[in-house]
């Protein structure tokens, strides 16, 4: 017993004071405008079966899943994420509606990483998922309605990179890759390696042309015109979709006016398998991780056996809490608090006192009179 | 895959649409209230190592705790209430403060019992604890805050019974009990058979007076006149004081003007070891458990290395939102949802009147025209 009780495990803490008052504001704050678009609150449990976050579905490696047992020997995990048990839930309670269903989600989610990268492993994350809608018009909500609810919180410079999965997979489709090569040059790709990339379409015996392209994808980054160099390379039909969803994108983009806050990246890539079109990351500076991930995931849904297209985006709430404190930005929110001392002899006047103030909104704290006061 | 997979674990549920909707707003009426006690919030960790909540901190028998391993082979523990935790934050960020602090927390507990007994198993608990302040003004506070909440709330027809810890262990320790005998005691007396209170008794050779005001204890509950009659039934000290300290709450209780929500309850106790003096729970109709329990616990703290006492009390908010929508109380809140249609000709004019209204403070969603609409 004694200190060594006050200690959290590894990877998790305790929040309070001002910074916890800063939490709330800003999830408040982000709640507001998701909310402005129609996302409905939605809850689901904390731990769920095995099953819901399985390799079939995609999000996070087994081994860093917090797994544990019920009594009856199923195993459960806790929640690394919302996406799956949305959509678990879009198919148990919607599964007949062929409306865009709406929601909004907020709380923590966990996985077990090592302790040795120094992350948190648990962390709040506020997001939302439109269900049932695949048109561009859905693509542009959902980025848009980041960019409006970042802003919203208090962040002003940030960007969101938007890439289509989709691009990438023509490119290898075209190149003749199969799924364990296309796997390995995605690493090298995203881990900016050129070199082993090339090692390896040319060990694989991809021609030279197909090879361009592939190396090519690496360097199609930054504002719309990278859109049109990326048609330019291929000749594909599946990555000119991609890169032409894109193009449409945009264009809803300009009429939420928030286009200055967009730029392009065709060699994005996610961890989580289930995207499958638009995926978008948000970065500020101050912070090294995205704050912001989000994308389409027209397969998923199905894995829970009802079939509709869907999109969704996921704001790392400590992520962008800490990049504000280090960026400087306060919110205007902090209540006036007040201090009301009393003693035996005076406590009905100035609990009275104390009612009426907080009556009119305001934060009383009543205090006992001490020494020197 | 597929059907099976839509499930959630016994015992946790999905929460959505207008229940969601219910919730939310309960909780913000409940912290609204709160926070103008001039309590902050707090966010611990969802699990913690199983030390914080052991059997010598005492809240929840180890068999019903959620329990799984770090990495390192630690046991973590998911919490199954908040107390420890405050307790712990407390002594790790406070130890050397010796003016009060006040503490708001909400967030979901986790119970593992068994199926059989129907109860859901991840809670949502909100509450305060005052911390360093052992005066009347601080217990009445409390329970003042506790009913202002409720009927901030929405509820109206309720009632916080109150009771002292103390009372019983002077009886008890009056008649030489030993600790084996009292939690017998107890056992009997909360469920109420007092048959078989009366033989343990005659059994131990208790003698007939002390057994008579052991007995008369589960009488002693009903309107403050109950404490006069509880007084001339002892004379240790003990039990003296603690009724002479709940006469005091009722007086500080008075100037809150909540008196009419309170009653009085000796035989009250608590599942809870660490509660030592005064201890409440609230009642409303339509539910049968207690939605509100709390009480005095001065000696939890020095389990984590802190000599303070404290107070707190804890609202769980699934009960309370069951017992309001059995009772027909509808909160006041509906923002107004709008939903434009739009098609691919008229998308920018239909974009623009949704976000004029958006901007406007309202919910409006965009929904594509469908056959029919």
């Amino acid at each position: 017993m004694g200190r060594k009780l006050v200690h959290t495990p590894e990877g998790v803490r305790d929040i309070y004071g001002d910074e916890m008052e800063r939490k709330m504001e800003v999830e408040r704050l982000l709640g507001e405008r998701i909310h402005s678009y129609g996302y409905r609150d939605i809850q689901t449990p904390t731990f769920e079966f095995f099953d819901v976050f399985s390799k079939d579905v995609g999000t996070t490696p087994s081994k860093e899943l917090y797994k544990f047992f019920d009594k009856e020997g199923n195993t459960l995990v806790l929640r690394p994420d919302f996406t799956p048990s949305i959509a678990r839930c879009a198919a148990k309670y919607f599964m007949d509606d062929d409306v865009p269903i709406r929601f909004c989600y907020k709380g923590n989610t966990f996985t077990n990483t090592s302790d040795l990268q120094g992350k948190l492993k648990e962390t709040t994350q506020m997001g939302a998922e439109l269900i049932g809608d695949n048109s561009v018009y859905a693509d542009a909500e959902m980025i848009a309605m980041t960019i409006e609810s970042l802003y919203h919180a208090g962040l002003n410079d940030f960007q969101i990179s938007i890439g289509n999965a989709e691009y990438f997979k023509g490119v290898c489709a075209q190149a003749g890759l199969d799924e364990e090569t296309e796997l390995e040059l995605r690493g090298f790709i995203s881990g900016k390696n050129y070199f082993g990339a090339e090692d390896l379409l040319i060990n694989r015996d991809v021609k030279e042309k197909d090879r361009e392209a592939l190396l090519k994808t690496g360097d199609l980054f930054g504002s719309v015109e990278a859109l049109d160099e990326a048609l330019g390379l291929v000749n594909n039909e599946r990555s000119k979709a991609a890169v032409l969803r894109l193009k449409s994108v945009y264009e809803a983009l300009c009429h939420y006016g928030v286009e200055k806050y967009v730029s392009f990246d065709l060699t994005m890539l996610s961890k989580y398998n289930y995207y499958t079109g638009v995926i978008f990351k948000g970065y500020t500076y101050d912070v090294g991780d995205a704050i912001v991930r989000g994308g389409r995931y027209d397969t998923l849904l199905s894995s829970f056996g009802k079939n509709a297209p869907a999109i969704g985006f996921m704001i790392e709430v400590d992520g962008l809490l800490l990049a504000m404190e280090r960026q400087g930005i306060v919110n205007e929110y902090a209540k006036k608090r007040t201090k009301i001392h009393y003693n035996d002899n005076n406590y009905p006047d100035k609990l009275k006192e104390a009612r009426m103030l907080r009556a009119d909104g305001q934060s009383v704290e009543l205090l006992p009179e001490m020494n020197g006061r």
